[in-house]
């Protein structure tokens, strides 16, 4: 077991918790370690944190949330949206007062007020964090010390400016541009362009994987059915989660996605070249747009 | 304008034309100049031509379908469905009565009888050929010789031996494999594996470029946006083109997806995560099959 020194260095946590060590959880850690940042990284998972340990994603592991998070200048958890909470909750009586606590979740609104509850005088050392860094995979094996270089990271107010100055300072070191976003904003933005496009997928997988020839069209699609289905891949655990958890938001995105289809399939089952191709011209000038 | 010189030499085809010199024909012109498969690459487009001449895609711009194909012992066909077997009429006066033609349409049923009509007696000399390698970007300016490398082609039988086994070592030469299909079951399986994901990708976009904050999506998304989406940015007078023609198998394809789609939005509405979780499993079941 490492001993923290008592000569001041230049690491900039002495200790990380990181409760979760999947794909995300994962990365964070090996990040850390990587660049420095932290002069210990504790893991903790009751499913795979054996394997991240192995993987040398971790420094130490421990058996428990609330001994892996005891000395812990920094927590952070990385479990699925309706976890995160209980998984706090649990970690709490070995946390230090001054802690600091960020989660990585993809959904806030549901999962911030439940973090407040679990924290309750505490909650001002929290600082909700989203990095955009998912993938169709996950585990501790998919992830990686780079992940976070160049990808996005939301933040969402309102924290101590302590807490939000060091977490916005862990996240620029990984090599991410952080930038902030109300609940609001964020679960409705996300809804838009993370979670939507993930239902798509699914769906669209889902519906080829019903068919007789479902296995041939595996080995005769190329990069349009590759790319366009890829995170119907994802983790359907953790995605049930995630679509649940977001589902007022999602609801209105669904709709307007209901609506694209319905008037495109309506537009090629009456031949109508005309509407049909206003229709796509809408929606290609849209995605050429985007950077 | 090059003569063909009398002396045998070691080309696969002395003279190719080229109709339509977008991303699929620009990049057959330039992959058989590259690898010195032909004497003489000559162009027709009436659209860009100009530009896949100045590009140097092609040996030389005809003004005419009917002038570029004289003296070609190879004649490929790069136009939109619809447009295929115009051109081919167009073009057959100036035909060599051995010329072997090739189409790289992606839909076959609907074209393939109009090329019959179209050609007549010489239609032995037709061979439907497909190749797996659109992509969103249209255009000469797209288009490169090496397109085709690792890339797979179907072909469409029946054609006489000649014409099928000289197609099949062309695309060979270009660095594709080529596999064998009937008409329908090309249709049926190209429906689900490239046109379902256009018209997915373009619904996924056509309903986000309506919500009030379109522009801002754009920034905000991830890899998973940036994927689903991609071909949603694909030529919009092309797709129309191929979806109405495909429009038959594409019917059965769009209630299947329809069908996967209302049952993951109900199962989030209803908030069934049981339920949610069964679909979704069996949609990532079948994308982690894909190689």
């Amino acid at each position: 077991v490492h001993e923290i020194n008592s000569v001041r260095t230049a690491f900039m946590f002495q200790r990380v918790a990181v409760l979760g060590v999947g794909l995300i959880g994962g990365s964070v850690a090996a990040a850390l370690k990587k660049r420095g940042l932290a002069q210990e990284v504790v893991g903790y998972s009751p499913y795979d944190g054996e394997q991240a340990l192995r993987l040398g994603l971790l420094d130490r592991l421990a058996d428990h949330a609330q001994l892996a998070v005891e000395g812990a200048d920094l927590v952070v958890v990385a479990v699925p949206p309706t976890e995160v909470a209980e998984v706090i909750v649990r970690a709490m009586p070995g946390m230090s007062h001054d802690a600091i606590v960020t989660d990585v979740s993809s959904v806030k609104a549901q999962v911030v007020p439940q973090i407040a509850d679990a924290m309750g005088a505490r909650f001002d050392r929290y600082v909700s964090s989203h990095p955009i860094a998912g993938a169709e995979h996950s585990g501790p094996a998919s992830a990686n010390a780079d992940l976070f270089e160049n990808k996005k990271v939301v933040l969402n107010l309102p924290a101590n400016a302590d807490a939000l100055e060091r977490i916005t300072r862990m996240w620029q070191a990984l090599g991410a541009q952080v930038c902030h976003m109300s609940v609001e904003q964020h679960d409705a933005t996300y809804a838009a362009v993370s979670h939507l496009p993930h239902m798509v997928a699914f769906a669209l997988c889902l519906g080829l994987s019903g068919r007789q020839d479902a296995a041939d069209l595996l080995a005769n699609g190329g990069a349009g059915l590759r790319d366009t289905s890829r995170v119907g891949g994802s983790s359907a655990a953790l995605w049930a989660d995630i679509l649940l958890s977001n589902r007022q938001a999602l609801g209105a995105c669904s709709a307007e996605f209901t609506q694209a289809w319905d008037a495109i399939v309506q537009a090629i089952e009456s031949d109508d070249k005309a509407r049909l191709i206003d229709l796509l011209d809408r929606a290609a000038a849209w995605r050429r747009a985007m950077k």
